[in-house]
């Protein structure tokens, strides 16, 4: 328990909750990191689809991108909302299933679930890709990597809400500082030049444009630029981790997360335009990243800038830790009406809901050594969920204006319809875009664990049904079971088990299965040793049964007895006795047959209703 | 079912077991194969340790063969007057520890459970090796037929003593008859040519001696020549598998099985003297078995040629028979003397020892495949437990005839003697001129095994001594026990859960963990549900107990109140009812938590000899 204690933290008691409870600070990295991690790939996704058009592709990145960047203060508008109508956490799978039906919510649901794992395993392994590409001689160990990073992921996640915040602070704010002043310095140095700034490190020339640009490219452009929005549903998934007032605070980390996305956005499409900065090839050998391009013709190649990168690394590795935040709190939520195993409503040591992460972990480490550590193919399917995500969730928000009337519903039913629209079109330009890239993978998950879940749910409704009692206990016919005690031969285990048989019913009856095993049979010495002190004390002696079994079988025959006699004795309760040798070494259980254990399992196995089996252990002293 | 009868046969009945006695004719095959078959390697070892001698060393095989063949004669003798003596099987292990004490008795027991695995392992892979050679494209194959055969041998084995001896008559039959058809017709052609006959194809020319003899190299090529007395014991270890007249049978077994083999072993010596045959280099390019060089000049490279070679491979494979044939019967007479698990003395479904064979097959396989299925390596250790176990089973009827005088028994102890002191001396020679080559191994394996043994009866002694009886029951104190019953929420589990409880005992304790998942408890509704229908009828209401659990833990506190009870209530017994849910198809297993087993596992491991579970299944309709 030590070991545990060191990893995972001490157990924390139930009335402790209030203390696991964070603020903006410590929300901030908790939720933020896959949104505010995404400024790093989203821009670039879109730029690199540019590259065609050479020069007038660097000047469509800000149209792009503010569209984009609209289409979040919408998205952030309504969340914010949501946090308001739902302070005990509105996460797309409740807003849709509460207001849109439990069919709308099953759809947010798997859609949510495949956004997760995805981004947990995209994360680690864009984080690690670009590590090795960074250095090269790590090539070989990226699974290794990969997995060690979904474990340290894992530690400090199991140690809580409180403690994974309070880790990851410094990677967070170290990106956010470090990106800020490459934004701010070369804003600065763009006004100071007139709007063309000289680079301190010259970024590699442009090439020339080959294509020109169609609607179909912009389509493409528009949506690999969404990928820089995933992740902006965290928050109102995890309002009840904030501290009280919950839904104020729950709302500034929000507000925080989404103005720095915005900034960050809007600053590096300005910056690369200014300084004509563009995609390179990612296949290429000359391949450099559009950040790293930027911050070395901001501010050289200075230490500062192996700072930025570094940082950029470690806030895109650690972005999986999103869906450590928030995969556990859907889970639990879906589980709360019975549509997944009701073990994902426990809560661990540390207070989490321990088997959502254990099932995210599953999941993530199954995709990561699935594809050997490279996800690059798995990046299409992943907007779709979120997307899919931010429709249902939008729409569900409508209704709940329309159900729930106040002063500014009119207004909010507005911007959440707005944010609807918007998402849904957004979907459907993805969902099209990127059919043949991999989409279409998750348009096939998706009805795949509806269905399993649906399924889920009748089961637990089925043995509800079968396990309700409306009705107050029942106490006809109570009486002791018909005990039925299998024995081999006299020993201080049978006659403990017989003074138990003889203690609890009258009606006993002994079975002594035939085989040729057996060495000094009980009936034997049944009279002397059984028969005579009871008679002696005028008590009823058990019956005795004797069986031959001619192919020396020795289980077959007693489950065969008690199921006669369950059948003869139509309304009685079958108590079968089985003593068992209790050994104190796991290696003494070969000397012993574990005849006792099948006996159990086959009376489990092919028993019914009124056949209980009672186990009298006899523990070896030494 | 059905595959396992087509598989292994029916199951038979312990009545039948006259039924599967076999005579002289199938006895031959199942416990001859591997004393036959070392009539093929022998020689061939010790022509191999002669080659540096040339010529002279191909004179010399004819008296190295000799004194062999007169020791055969001797432990022939020896082991016929042991069949008489124990007619229910008189393997070295019971002869030992009968007349020699335990301590002998596990020496034979150790060195003949090593042989026994070495015969089978060592035997499939010298077949193997020699189909490989004649077939060269089958190399990479060769773990992979040494586990097929296995798998053959074990399949056959199973079905019992009279099928194998059935299916393994034609190739021993084969391998007789061509043997000695070329032993005919070769003397006939020695006898016509005067000594000096013209060979039909003319061996390899023999190299020209480059040492002289001495006497390390003649103890050498003494011990080697040994190995072709290994198996001989195999009869007398099984004489209960001969119908009767079971003595008269197993000698004749004996007696056939030992002169096929004087004249095979003189027959080869004689043949290779008159034709100038010598061992070609086993590790050369152009190595040629003496068989296969002897039959080639006797017969020529006919059809004749081809069956006799291939009947030579198939006997040589299956010699491992003889370890299938007596390896569950000595495992079966250790255990009887409680230095073995129990379970060797079961016989399955064929009247078979069945875990004999499975443990041989375990070992054997294990070997193989640890060896790539080349256990040439292994040869060296495999004469020892052979001899040791003759020299303990004559010195061990010296005894015998000492303490049962009879009017033959002074010759019968000088033969028994003669046999003990030459197969003793030849144990000497041999672990003295293979102990490097291996033979420490054995000796090495021998103590451990011993020691392993003991600590098995040490197991078995103490269980008797607790759990022995020699009282009648005792009747004072008989009572109910305490029946505790730890309750979740109200359910039809729970009404047939504490109507067993009711019946069985007047003192009922409900036990109700408070722990933050269990939706509306228990206590909500103790009063209506439970306590009034109770006072209604003028019946005791269950103590309820109520345990807050503020690290959300559910069976630590049940465990920890068991614990506590049985400490209060120091002559009671406690029956902890644990209500269990039955699902139909195992995947619904994971839809509901696992506490009732885990909590019967807890009960179980920190529980003690007052506390009794009983298991109330319910099982789900569908």
């Amino acid at each position: 328990m030590q070991i545990l204690d060191l990893l995972f933290g001490k157990p924390l008691a139930t009335s402790e909750e209030r203390a696991e409870q964070v603020g903006p600070s410590a929300g901030l990295p908790i939720f933020g990191l896959d949104a505010l991690s995404s400024a790093a790939y989203g821009p670039e996704a879109a730029l690199t689809l540019l590259i065609p058009l050479g020069l007038a592709g660097v000047h469509l990145i800000v149209p792009v991108i503010a569209a984009i960047v609209t289409l979040l203060i919408i998205v952030y508008l309504s969340y914010s909302q949501t946090i308001e109508a739902y302070p005990n956490g509105g996460g797309s799978y409740t807003v849709a299933s509460e207001n849109l039906g439990d069919g709308a919510g099953l759809l947010a649901a798997a859609a949510l679930m495949i956004d997760y794992i995805l981004t947990a395993a995209v994360g680690i392994s864009a984080g690690v890709g670009a590590l090795v590409s960074a250095v090269p001689s790590l090539q070989p160990h990226m699974l290794g990597l990969c997995l060690a990073i979904l474990l340290i992921l894992t530690i400090v996640n199991m140690r809580g809400v409180r403690d994974t915040g309070v880790v990851f602070q410094i990677p967070t704010f170290l990106f956010l500082g470090t990106m800020l002043v490459v934004i701010v310095l070369g804003g600065v140095r763009v006004l100071m030049g007139g709007g063309h700034p000289v680079p301190v490190v010259k970024p590699p020339t442009l090439p020339h444009a080959t294509e020109m640009l169609g609607l179909w490219l912009m389509l493409k452009v528009f949506s690999s630029g969404c990928t820089a929005m995933t992740g902006v549903e965290a928050v109102s998934n995890g309002v009840m981790a904030f501290r009280d007032p919950r839904t104020k605070n729950a709302r500034i980390t929000l507000t925080i997360i989404i103005a720095f996305l915005i900034v960050l956005l809007l600053g590096i499409a300005l910056l690369c335009r200014a300084y004509g900065i563009g995609a390179t090839d990612p296949n290429g050998t000359h391949y450099e990243s559009v950040l790293s391009q930027l911050t070395a013709a901001v501010t050289g190649r200075s230490w500062f800038y192996y700072t930025t990168i570094g940082s950029i690394l470690l806030v895109l590795s650690l972005s999986a830790n999103t869906a450590f935040a928030d995969f556990p709190r859907l889970t639990k939520a879906i589980a709360s009406n019975d549509f997944l195993p009701h073990m994902f409503l426990l809560r661990g040591r540390r207070l989490l809901h321990s088997y959502g992460i254990y099932a995210l972990v599953f999941f993530t480490a199954s995709l990561l050594i699935l594809f050997g550590g490279v996800t690059d193919r798995l990046i299409p399917l992943y907007a779709i969920g979120a997307f899919l995500a931010f429709t249902l969730s939008q729409a569900g928000m409508v209704v709940h204006w329309m159900r729930n009337p106040g002063p500014k519903s009119k207004l909010r039913m507005l911007i959440n319809g707005i944010g609807a629209l918007a998402t849904g079109i957004t979907l459907l330009v993805v969902l099209v875009a990127k059919f043949m890239a991999g989409a279409w993978v998750t348009a096939l998950l998706v009805p795949i664990l509806i269905f399993l879940m649906h399924r889920v749910r009748v089961h637990y409704m089925r043995v509800r049904r079968e396990t309700n009692c409306p009705t107050p206990l029942r106490l006809e016919n109570l009486q002791p079971p018909v005990v039925i005690l299998p024995l081999d031969r006299w020993s201080r285990q049978t006659e403990k088990a017989l003074r138990f048989a003889l203690g609890m019913s009258p009606e006993v009856i002994a079975v002594h299965v035939d085989s040729e095993d057996s060495k000094g049979s009980i009936c034997d010495e049944w009279d002397r040793m059984i028969a005579a002190p009871l008679e002696k004390a005028g008590l009823k002696v058990p019956e005795l049964v004797q069986i031959t079994s001619p192919y020396r079988f020795v289980l077959a025959p007693v489950i065969d007895f008690v199921l006669k006699k369950e059948k003869e004795l139509e309304t009685r309760q079958i108590a079968v006795l089985v003593p068992e040798l209790v050994v104190k070494h796991w290696w003494e259980t070969i000397l012993h047959n574990q005849r006792a254990n099948v006996l159990k399992l086959l009376l489990l196995l092919r028993g019914n209703q009124r056949i209980v089996v009672i186990n009298i252990p006899w523990y070896l002293a030494r």
